[in-house]
């Protein structure tokens, strides 16, 4: 029975081995190809999807009856489902990334040296990616799309619930590519639903450059701990708004209230609002009783409590807590180091913003405040890569080295060297 | 007996963590400072090392002195050896670091988008960095000033060999902080030379974000192996150059001769030569004995053999090897295609080059070859951050994330998103 267990498991190994190897001579082919080609592809993987629309309605059926049949939470079985809007989005969403600009190539900070060789950095695709996400099956398609816009090839595990739904849209994604006279293999989904292939995956070091985990926090923190493949990632949203002493109160409570309430679920939604003590009970009359009105639950610090009768009180979990929901937490400081402070002892480095029309406060949260988004009088959940004008955006990252905050298309892409010389030298 | 080496172990990676915990809360500090306190501190420090030259010497007389009655390799005792020159020579390395401009605070590509919002990347420090070296007793000054420069703090850790000397290094540098105000925890060595002390270093990935490791092979790979922190390094430079037929033969001689005999220790000396077979024959007969007269071993392919009598038959092992000696393989390949598939079979993307004079060659050769740094008619010896213009260089890395090829004080910094807005709001 372990014998057993083992081959299987070696065959395993072995078969998203081959997949990589695969995806490591595509990628080669994608990089070279040159932008039109990657560009042709894509408009050809949107055209094949449009034209796939009853055959992918009928095959995602089967996932969303097999996921109602297991008594999936209705939440889940919407995100799984694929109606013709939803396709026609997906396909849209694909000639949107092909209409961007290509990073490809471009050459910068070419200048010559004292030796006399003309030293630049030129834009070229990081490889081969591997993408692990759960059950939104219309990652299949943006996922592979950014991949492949900014030259890479891509290795895609989805979501078990969304098997059928993935595979059929991954078959349109590869015929897109080969109506272009591009390698289908430069896109390939791991088959099986056995969930040793994530480990199988996250083994191939040697093949694969760059893995991003999209999912929850339990995905994000497995994959991480199991691979020595560089991860994009984040683990958490604890974001935060400071309101300042010299805030416009009116913006602020604009502000706080879109933050939390634009959508609860995002990574980008405000979990602690930090409140100057000199505006605290002006803010909180007003923003709390729409918070109220909205839903919200506030859990406030003792001096918050004392502020809004009935206020439930905050403990220290609820600092570090990304609740995702119609929760927030409220604390009250004494001057924006407090808050800064607070900032830096339970956020997560992912977006932090202060509302304030005072100067020097404005420079002293921007530069001291050491997270992937600093925002200044706008709502965190503005952290988003089509709003920070990438185009597109495949996740997220609160990483230091390589991209960090929305990444996207030049995100998947790196830098070489590039050396003109005319027979320099070093020696005599 | 095993309880006490567990205990020991404990109290270790205790004293560690207590470091990088220091290192941590110094680097806010000094990523704070701004940019005339880093230089202050820089400056101070090359004085104190200018200073001390005598203790110094004295301090590095123990290593020496022990390293001999160890029977150390000469080379390895003068690569230990600290004489005033030597010491002058670290201290103006310093002071030239202290001149570099700052890269901190600046901020790039500020857009508006749709939204109104203003979006731009500020440049901002990694954070805590730890440098793994084995024993030159200079990398202790140098790599704590380049990391500084960037607003970095650092956790050392030095070869045991050179235990005196670095403790007395890093007591001016941290001495060199402090009379510039700022805390002399931004430079901390690790003390013991207990090994486990790597391992303990290693596990530090709450709190240091990059590891540089220094030193030989089986350095690098023990880090990149024993880590989750991020490491910049490169394993191997089996480095190239192409001579392609319509190459200036006078120009490739000199480039390939100089590639390889500039120095062979470098990682950026070549390792192999390959050859297009229409101009093999020439090209061989001049510096085959160019070659001979100084003491270069050639291993060559059949067609080389069949060139040069009594050349060495290459093996596989040979294309792969990083000699780092007065031994180079050459090859004879049909066209640039087999020279690029050569490279990318064998090569260890560090840095490869092309000698020819044909502009279509030459622009397939730079898109193609897939190494941090790809060269045209110069010698792959000149793969370093001073000739690159970066004012100094902690290292090469040849990974993809990040900072590739020449890594200098930009790539000892990260970017963060900055957001100006007045009162958008994404939501109603």
């Amino acid at each position: 029975m372990s014998e057993s267990a083992t081959e299987t498991d070696q065959d395993l190994i072995a078969a998203v081995t081959a997949q990589a190897r695969a995806a490591r001579n595509a990628a080669t082919v994608i990089a070279r190809a040159g932008g039109r080609a990657r560009q042709a592809a894509l408009l050809a993987i949107a055209d094949a999807i449009d034209a796939s629309t009853d055959d992918l309605v009928a095959c995602n059926r089967q996932d969303v009856e097999a996921a109602r049949a297991r008594d999936l939470a209705p939440a889940l079985v919407d995100r799984l489902e694929l109606t013709p809007a939803r396709i026609a989005s997906m396909a849209e969403g694909v000639r949107q990334v092909a209409q961007l600009d290509d990073p490809i190539g471009e050459i910068s900070a070419l200048r010559e040296q004292p030796s006399g060789l003309r030293i630049g950095q030129m834009r070229v695709p990081l490889g081969v990616i591997g993408i692990i996400y759960e059950s939104r099956p219309n990652v299949t398609a943006d996922a592979a799309a950014l991949c492949l816009k900014a030259g890479n090839a891509t290795l895609l595990r989805g979501g078990s619930e969304a098997h059928h739904s993935n595979q059929a849209i991954g078959a349109l994604v590869r015929a897109g590519l080969e109506t272009a006279g591009l390698p289908s293999d430069a896109v390939q989904l791991i088959e099986t639903t056995d969930r040793a292939a994530v480990g199988a995956l996250l083994a191939q070091d040697e093949l694969v450059d760059v893995i991003i985990p999209r999912g929850g926090k339990g995905l994000i923190e497995r994959v991480a701990r199991d691979t020595r493949i560089p991860v994009l990632k984040h683990l958490d949203g604890v974001c935060h708004v400071y309101v300042d002493a010299d805030a416009d109160l009116e913006m602020a409570e604009r502000v706080a209230f879109d933050a939390k309430t634009y959508r609860y679920g995002i990574c980008g939604a405000m979990e602690t609002l930090l409140l100057h003590k000199s505006i605290a009970a002006d803010l909180l009359h007003t923003l709390g009783a729409r918070f109220a009105e909205h839903g919200v639950a506030l859990r406030g610090c003792a001096r918050s409590c004392a502020l809004v009768p009935g206020m439930v009180a905050a403990t220290d979990a609820d600092w570090a807590e990304e609740f995702l929901s119609a929760v927030l937490a409220v604390r009250v400081v004494d001057d924006i180091n407090e808050a800064i402070e607070h900032i830096g002892q339970w956020g997560s480095q992912h977006t932090d913003a202060i509302v304030s029309n005072n100067h020097k406060k404005i420079e002293q949260f921007v530069r001291e405040v050491d997270s992937a988004s600093v925002m200044v009088n706008a709502p965190t959940c503005f952290a988003d890569g089509f709003e920070y004008g990438l185009g597109a955006e495949i996740g997220i990252s609160t990483g230091k080295l390589h991209a960090r905050g929305p990444v996207g298309v030049v995100g998947l892409t790196t830098q070489k060297y590039v050396v003109y010389g005319d027979g320099q030298t070093r020696g005599a």
